[in-house]
């Protein structure tokens, strides 16, 4: 069996029950980020990511933007946790022969998002990959969440309100490169409105809301008519290509009338629209499709 | 300008001066792992490493060796600060057509070192790479260390002796995907015998100790008949072929006698020997070659 037949959620649980796991309920694999109980002050947490050449930017795309987005990526995965990024590391798997331009108009990109969003770089790594190879850029770093103001993927509830952020699909148009996270909202929300559960959309809503929906042993109904679609899409093209990076938020639906309100006063120019609604695991309707890297890539 | 052109130090130096960093002193790119001071408890550490098919490993390399590797490089770089491994994040970038038991062995290899030497699996991502290019793993890891057991690669003192562990040179023929990180040597010396500076030897001696003596702002008197090389290698292969994993030490000269004596008591399978004196900057000799990743591979 090749890593094409198997898809990316299968393969994660198979891996996770080789190796040891920290003790402590709130530690290890699943969520947008691993969350460590210090036992003092604020919850830490941490994440990585990659970013491989033609599968996330294109050889041909600007170097400051792939930067960007390597770091704006993470600071989403933080901001969906409710949480703030801390300090960042950077690995660089490069081909010899890439013009040192590149990687230090890459490294501004990165600062020009640190400097807008928080985070310090704190170290890293470059390797060198055969010529012909594609580039990999690796990121790890640590973020934390006070914690009150945590929320997982996991805490949905039946009968909550489902609603997005913003609008879905056309990423590959260029904004999949220059996203903002919505780490301004999400901060605001857990303060004001902590949602009962969120993450952000990376593989698309299809993939992504029927994860939330499973680690919350809950089903869900959606509302395929009210899905906010970026102009020029197809539905299709706003449940399935991925890379987003909006919210995607439960809320109890008692509250949903006053914060509908609270975001267009304090939010503007950024939708937040109810697209279903949580229901009992077994009930509701299913979703497929969505970006698996495996399968995507591989067939 | 390629990035063969520049070379890995020379290539870090530039891009750290592009992004914001933690204004913490003690935190920040340069040494074994960044430092982070949480103002409570032990100092916290952070470390990403990359392994590239082809350059780190073949892909005829068994896999549970990859991942011993992978995670043994990173708790030796922990150990050469006097730190303890706390919690991974994997990071596979691999193409679709890998097998999946390839990966499960690889994940069981990681599991086989951190259940020796401490450490839990806190998350991590998979991504494709297109068909054709190298695999590549990268591992970031938190650890910590006890505020009076931190030893830096900056702090050596002239006239220190220059000491190794183990014998160098050969990697190659094996020792590369199994050694062990000197975890229990390093906890020893920190509490008995704290080096002046220390760091572990991962591109070969001639690399590494000009490393440690420019960071000291030191120069080095090496002895090179008193290197203890591993049979079947010549000077040359024990100065340059890296991924030794032994740990680079300098001590006070006064203490010398006795750390020997005591060493040989606890640790009689593994050799401590004087390779050399530090000396004044300007001053001792020079030392070229070791491993440098874009340019051995590029040229």
């Amino acid at each position: 069996m090749q890593l094409r037949d198997i898809g990316e959620d299968a393969l994660i649980e198979r891996l996770v029950a080789l190796v040891p796991h920290d003790p402590s309920p709130w530690a290890g694999p699943g969520d947008d980020c691993a969350v460590i109980d210090d036992g003092h002050g604020a919850l830490r947490l941490l994440k990585t990511d990659a970013l491989v050449e033609n599968v996330h930017f294109t050889p041909d795309a600007e170097p400051h933007r792939v930067g960007w987005k390597a770091v704006a990526r993470v600071i989403s995965d933080f901001a969906a946790m409710g949480g703030k990024p801390e300090h960042f590391l950077i690995t660089l798997a490069l081909p010899p022969t890439l013009p040192v331009a590149w990687v230090e108009e890459f490294y501004r990109g990165i600062g020009t998002c640190l400097r807008k969003f928080g985070g310090y770089l704190a170290g890293g790594e470059t390797s060198s990959v055969p010529i012909g190879s594609a580039a990999v850029i690796s990121i790890a770093a640590t973020g934390k969440v006070e914690r009150d103001e945590w929320v997982l993927r996991s805490t949905a509830r039946a009968g909550d309100a489902i609603l997005v952020t913003g609008k879905l699909g056309g990423s590959l148009a260029g904004k999949h490169l220059d996203f903002t996270p919505r780490a301004e909202q999400a901060q605001w929300l857990v303060k004001h409105f902590k949602p009962t559960a969120m993450m952000d959309l990376s593989d698309g809503l299809a993939k992504d809301l029927p994860r939330l929906a499973k680690a919350s042993g809950l089903g869900f109904m959606l509302e395929k008519s009210a899905i906010p679609i970026t102009p020029g899409c197809s539905l299709q093209q706003a449940l399935g290509d991925g890379e987003d990076f909006e919210l995607l938020i439960t809320t109890r639906p008692e509250s949903l009338a006053e914060l509908m309100e609270s975001w267009a006063r304090h939010f503007p120019e950024l939708g937040l629209t109810q697209i279903g609604t949580m229901t009992s695991a077994g009930e509701g309707g299913e979703l497929s499709g969505g970006w698996d890297h495996f399968k995507t890539l591989g067939n």
